[in-house]
């Protein structure tokens, strides 16, 4: 159920280990396109070879009708997505919308899957007497049940998903068997059986709130770092000769579709019960600003340079949430471009992943020269593979004289950045 | 300069390399015990042995004047304590005493090594201005500064000295070099040679802070998933499968010589630069109040029982601030102890490394059963490696029928506690 950035590989990894798969989608493109046996995401390597595969040797097939493959399945695997609304509250709507789905043409035996994100308790208080109602059967007896949450960074999820040990939390005790079972057999890694399905999804909640809340704290050094004259990235690397240290780097903000609602699952299952995760939320909100920050220091570049933002041509190189991903979901840059733009500048965007596509309702450029063309300021947005060499004696001939270079993601030296005559300023950085 | 946890060892081991070391140190004893070859920390592994052959083959010695060893020798290094004053304040007043003293005999040449943790900034605007003013020199000229700060772990020093690279941060190139080289040589261990003293002593704070922030982080989870049900030592050991997660666990609190006070230092001058480090502040606040949901835990457990804390006779098992260390110094067990006695409990203590001694001004019992017997309640303070196979049959029979269980650093299981007859209560435990 849903053939999005998780529910597709999930689709096509089991339809690659013998099983029989129908995906089901909301969507008529995403289902005409698997069905001619191509790949929506193109970012993901190794996935449009097996969804080829899969497609042609009749494995796996997809479907706008739930009806036919629900009743007849084994296992009902729900990959629906579950963001946050403009409030931060959870929307569980699509959970809600597809357990009703479920619930309606459940087989008796059968085994319901939730792979989506869900604050712990959701399972057991939202799918579980939505799947009852709508089936007139009990869950643990009649229809097992299990949380097993997608583990898988976007980018790497074919070789996430067959490496990266599962969490299975059963409502019952076969459930958990027999889903770790599935797992363990069709993708060939470890599972880690847990208590229930709330313990389940805490443990995927808990993962990546580390992941948040450890960018946070990196923002925050690099925040006061800037004050004092310290190299955050200096800091970080040497701390990182530590064995107890994990280092995790400050930049333009955190986006993506998992950390930015992640902590909000939390924090109202927190909220509900009385105990609000304040580190977590603190940490969330230091995030959602670093574009603010972003912003500030290509006024400061820019003003050294002698310039406005208002007036002045920059050109912002990496859209996309994380590098090497074609993935602008909540992507941070999207903030510094709005700003930029609100406050007069003339924008210009390149990204490898989306060449000549609409981002932010701009064409992105085809070529990296043709936005720098003439700057006033060069931004680093994202940290993608082409941005890690840049030549930027080159670069600083093609921005117009004495431009500004604002790095917020750690591409380049500031020493480098001065010797080609930039005026330089980086997130975390000293400014020479 | 300063002969404690940090000073002793470095002196010890810079003796055994073959340097010729005085250490000086403002305490009488610590001076007679230390040229009488003993050696005052009982918890580190290796270092007695060290202290005695180096005193006995004359390469260390101890003083109470500074003004000989400091006026002949090539390198003085400071390990003199850094604590926080009853506001949080950072109290510099021994690193401002022992600039004085090594300003007034410094010799043309040598260098000055701070080993002491201090705010990024403290040596440059603090200490080598003293040196200056009271030596007449000219730092970076006349004579060198370096920060290397201490990256120890309390009961493993003499092996993580001889091990864990350290931080060189010269004020100026030619200090940064030698000091280098000086560790390098007489510890066996590699160096990262880092800007200035102010990055140095960044790196030691960022690096202890993200402990700290962690552990506050675990604390969070564990005060909300105890609410809604869930085990966060389940949770967190299955998050410890995936490979950008790093464990910390949740607990009675932080203590110890670094972790409490550390991040004021980084807090102060971050306030003085008009920055506050948020997350820093409020993990410690996190950290600091979990000593009162110890005693919450506590009154619950007694609840449970039928009992009150009041009248209730309770024994503490571990008063150290962390495993297999003699060191209560600002141990969150302390305020606990402090809690229950207000609230009208008769406390009993037991710790292994503190038999027959007084702390917090009671006689730590010399056999675990002798604190344990007819108490109505054990709380468990400290994971020593005593306690990690605790008898909880036994145990359960030299206390009072149907006594209350409450581990604060998770050394035994809730099913375990309960199949004993204890009404048992854990830091993120489910009781049950």
């Amino acid at each position: 159920m849903g053939l999005g950035r998780v529910g597709l590989p999930t689709a096509a990894l089991f339809a690659k280990a013998g099983a029989k798969v129908t995906g089901v989608d909301v969507m008529r493109e995403v289902v005409e396109e698997t069905n001619a046996g191509k790949c929506r995401l193109k970012d993901e390597p190794g996935l449009a070879q097996i969804i080829r595969e899969t497609v042609k040797a009749g494995t796996l097939r997809a479907t706008l009708t739930p009806e036919g493959p629900v009743s007849s399945a084994d296992f009902v695997v729900m990959c629906v997505p579950t963001p946050v609304d403009e409030t931060k509250s959870p929307d569980y709507s699509s959970i809600d919308k597809v357990s009703h789905t479920v619930g309606r043409f459940l087989k008796r035996g059968s085994v319901v899957i939730v792979e989506s994100t869900v604050g712990p308790g959701i399972v057991e208080e939202m799918v579980l007497p939505i799947l009852e109602s709508e089936s007139g059967q009990k869950g643990g007896e009649d229809f097992g049940l299990a949380s097993c949450p997608e583990r898988s960074d976007p980018g790497n999820i074919v070789k996430n998903m067959s490496s990266v040990p599962r969490i299975v939390g059963g409502y019952d005790a076969v459930s958990t068997v027999l889903v770790a079972a599935l797992y363990e057999s069709a993708f060939g890694v470890k599972t880690i059986k847990v208590s229930d399905p709330k313990t389940a999804n805490a443990v995927k909640l808990t993962e990546n709130l580390f992941r948040d809340v450890n960018i946070a704290l990196a923002n925050e050094f690099a925040l006061l770092y800037e004050k004092l004259g310290v190299d955050a990235i200096e800091v970080i690397n040497a701390c990182a000769t530590k064995y107890n240290f994990m280092p995790h780097y400050p930049g333009a903000g955190v986006g993506g579709p998992c950390l930015p609602s992640n902590s909000y699952y939390l924090i109202s299952e927190g909220v509900r019960a009385g105990n609000i995760p304040y580190i977590i939320r603190l940490a969330r909100e230091i995030n959602d600003r670093m574009p603010d920050h972003v912003v500030e220091l290509v006024g400061e570049a820019l003003n050294e340079a002698g310039r406005t933002i208002r007036e002045s041509r920059i050109a912002i190189l990496g859209v996309a949430y994380k590098p090497n991903v074609k993935d602008v979901q909540l992507t941070p840059v999207e903030r510094v471009f709005s700003r930029l733009k609100e406050m007069g500048a003339q924008v210009q965007l390149y990204d490898p992943m989306f060449k000549g596509e609409r981002v932010f309702g701009l064409l992105v450029r085809d070529k990296l020269e043709d936005a720098v063309r003439n700057a006033d300021c060069i931004v680093v947005g994202t940290a993608h593979n082409e941005f890690k060499n840049l030549d930027l004696r080159r670069l600083s001939k093609i921005a117009k004289k004495g431009a500004a270079f604002v790095d917020a993601r750690n591409v380049v030296t500031a020493a480098g950045a001065v010797q080609a005559g930039f005026a330089f300023r980086g997130v975390g950085r000293r400014p020479r």
